[in-house]
């Protein structure tokens, strides 16, 4: 790891390639989001990391996720959970769990916040009247020393699939060293869940653009679908599914504890399922999803049966559509993993038995990366 | 520039920088796209583009686009431009175009594609009866040596902006090296419009969604709102513009003839502009669009009037939103750069003089960059 400036000879400078780099450099954490953005580092993990929860329209789209927001709200408001306590809100963005805290009766607030961010937590707590109570720090929550351990960790590491945003070490360390025996983290757990879906919106209209493709432009490209359907099983899309895309009732496979989860548990959870198909037809391949739960009971829910959130699902293909019936049965494992200190990705590994049949493999990487966004960024505009 | 495997203090491996590296390694551009996709490697500007030109979805995305793909096949078979021609097809991707010059009579075609998607074209040219018509050749249409110099060049080497691709020095490169004299180039050229627009859709959401707030959540966030317009004024956006949005005529700032531009004109164009606003109200900023010209007179048009198209517009805001009244004029320089090196970039400079008022410059970043798009991706799911 060197701090040395380098350069290639295509002129493409590398000014640093670790966050800890960058800061010895005297790089600000929007100094870091601009070389970034400016293509000017590799972007390693912790780099796009600041980049990423430093950007205010990544924050918008969290902050306009009303289901994400008010079960957050009930999660801190309802049945006083926070009166009286000292609260840590680590990785406080722009301070909206911190200024909830405060405003339901926490005693003392800490906001900690790596990003420039910190700045807004500051004057949002004197516009709400609450700077008495929430004490802002500008720091890595897992750096700073607080003057005492806390009743309660506020937090919302979420991200696809629960732990694809690699948070969860995070939350686990902060825990480790400030909670409380006696303490309470919010949320305080999650389950996970899988279901058979059919895709006629995409994997399906795919197959069927090059079916038809000789009626729109007069050549024939049907070989193509082989290699379409290769595409959409290398990787999990982050996705939305409608209610009726199901083909199963979705299966729980997985339930996670934030207050006693392992480091281990943290970078790799799986469980097995148990699907049942429900009407005859194409089966496309599986969504995931997730509950998150609240100590007082409040459940947010990002199933395609609920209210959309930004956290969508995660969708992985079959290697080609399988045509099964009612009362058919899909068994197998599913096993989610953060790649290491690669944050935003997560490999997949889905094992499925229809029936009797052998068992099938498949490994799926989903994660925020180059190719794969210039891509999904345009399927609102698909003409069809 | 070199070919050691390096290893950082995180394990975060960088494989290869460049595709010349990669290439010594034994790197298949499928390889590359992989090592891509999982992180391992620099997004080093020419490795993103094979990536990119490698991925199944990016070129679905570009074939599912009927207007791209009707002006094309328009351009090619009407008022016989192609018949009894030698073609070369630079950049020939599933190989489309080089289909249907084909089948529009041409005498032989080059089908020069560096990707492993070549292997397609092979397997269309079969499937379509068109192997004795074209050759298909697996390397880069720069490197490779033709048997002749050809009468027409067929391309899609357009991006965002036109240029934004960065793939116009290439053409040009293949245009020199390539064509007769007296060839021509398939489309032949193109111009860009710029125009004043309303966004009540994007940037009139976000600024009423902090407005509205407290409504919501019960907490002031008014003081985000310049730090909102901060962030939507430091970027360029590829958007969709509605009709309705339009808030001047379109002016056209640049005309180019892609037979006689210079490398300096494929990296860099400017031009004057001229607005009037036709109704009274809020300007959030410029949309930029543009069309395409093919020698017969075909012209495939990208503007808000037309069809959708995959490009969208190129949408630069304000710093903040204008309130301008029916009559009022927009005078300014555009300028358009693609940023070394680094594919997929360009820089939009902004200088803009409302009436009578002091001249106001704006730097916009327009670029697939990994930051930009985890925000773009996610815009078809913000809930309001």
């Amino acid at each position: 790891m060197s701090s040395e400036i380098k350069e290639n000879g295509n002129s493409h400078k590398i000014l640093y390639t670790t966050l800890d780099e960058a800061k010895k450099l005297g790089k600000t954490s929007r100094d870091i989001f601009h070389d970034f953005n400016s293509g000017r580092l590799m972007p390693q993990a912790d780099v796009i990391g600041e980049g990423v929860y430093y950007d205010m329209f990544q924050h918008y789209l969290m902050l306009a996720d009303s289901s994400r927001m008010l079960h957050y709200k009930r999660g801190i408001f309802e049945k006083n959970k926070i009166k009286g306590k000292v609260v840590l809100d680590a990785g406080s963005g722009f301070g909206i769990l911190a200024l909830w805290c405060a405003q339901a009766g926490a005693k003392k607030v800490y906001a900690v916040e790596i990003t420039d961010n910190y700045k807004h937590i500051i004057e949002a707590a004197k516009a709400n009247g609450l700077s008495d109570i929430v004490e802002v720090i500008h720091d890595d929550a897992l750096l700073v020393d607080l003057p005492e351990k806390v009743d309660v960790i506020v937090s919302e590491p979420i991200g696809m699939s629960i732990i694809a945003e690699g948070m969860f070490t995070f939350l686990c360390s902060v825990r480790d060293k400030y909670l409380k025996p006696d303490g309470e983290i919010l949320p305080c757990g999650g389950n996970l869940y899988i279901s058979a879906i059919s895709d006629p919106d995409f994997a399906g209209r795919i197959e069927s653009f090059f079916q038809n493709f000789k009626a729109m432009y007069g050549v024939k490209m049907n070989h193509l679908i082989p290699r379409a359907r290769d595409s959409l099983s290398s990787r999990a899309f982050q996705k939305s599914i409608r209610k009726h895309f199901l083909r199963s009732e979705p299966a729980m496979f997985k339930t996670l504890d934030f207050k006693t989860m392992s480091f281990e548990e943290a970078n790799c959870v799986y469980g097995d399922y148990d699907l049942e198909i429900v009407s005859d037809g194409l089966v496309h391949g599986f969504s995931i999803f997730f509950d998150i739960l609240f100590p007082n009971g409040t459940l947010l829910d990002t199933s395609p049966l609920s209210q959309p959130t930004h956290w969508k699902s995660t969708v992985c293909y079959f290697k080609e559509p399988k045509n099964l019936q009612q009362g058919q049965k899909i068994t197998g494992t599913v096993k989610l993993r953060v790649v290491e200190n690669i944050e935003f990705f997560i490999d997949v590994t889905l094992e499925y038995r229809i029936d009797d049949e052998p068992l099938e493999t498949n490994e799926y990487c989903l994660g925020f990366d180059r190719g794969q966004l210039i891509n999904l960024i345009n399927f609102d505009i698909d003409p069809n």
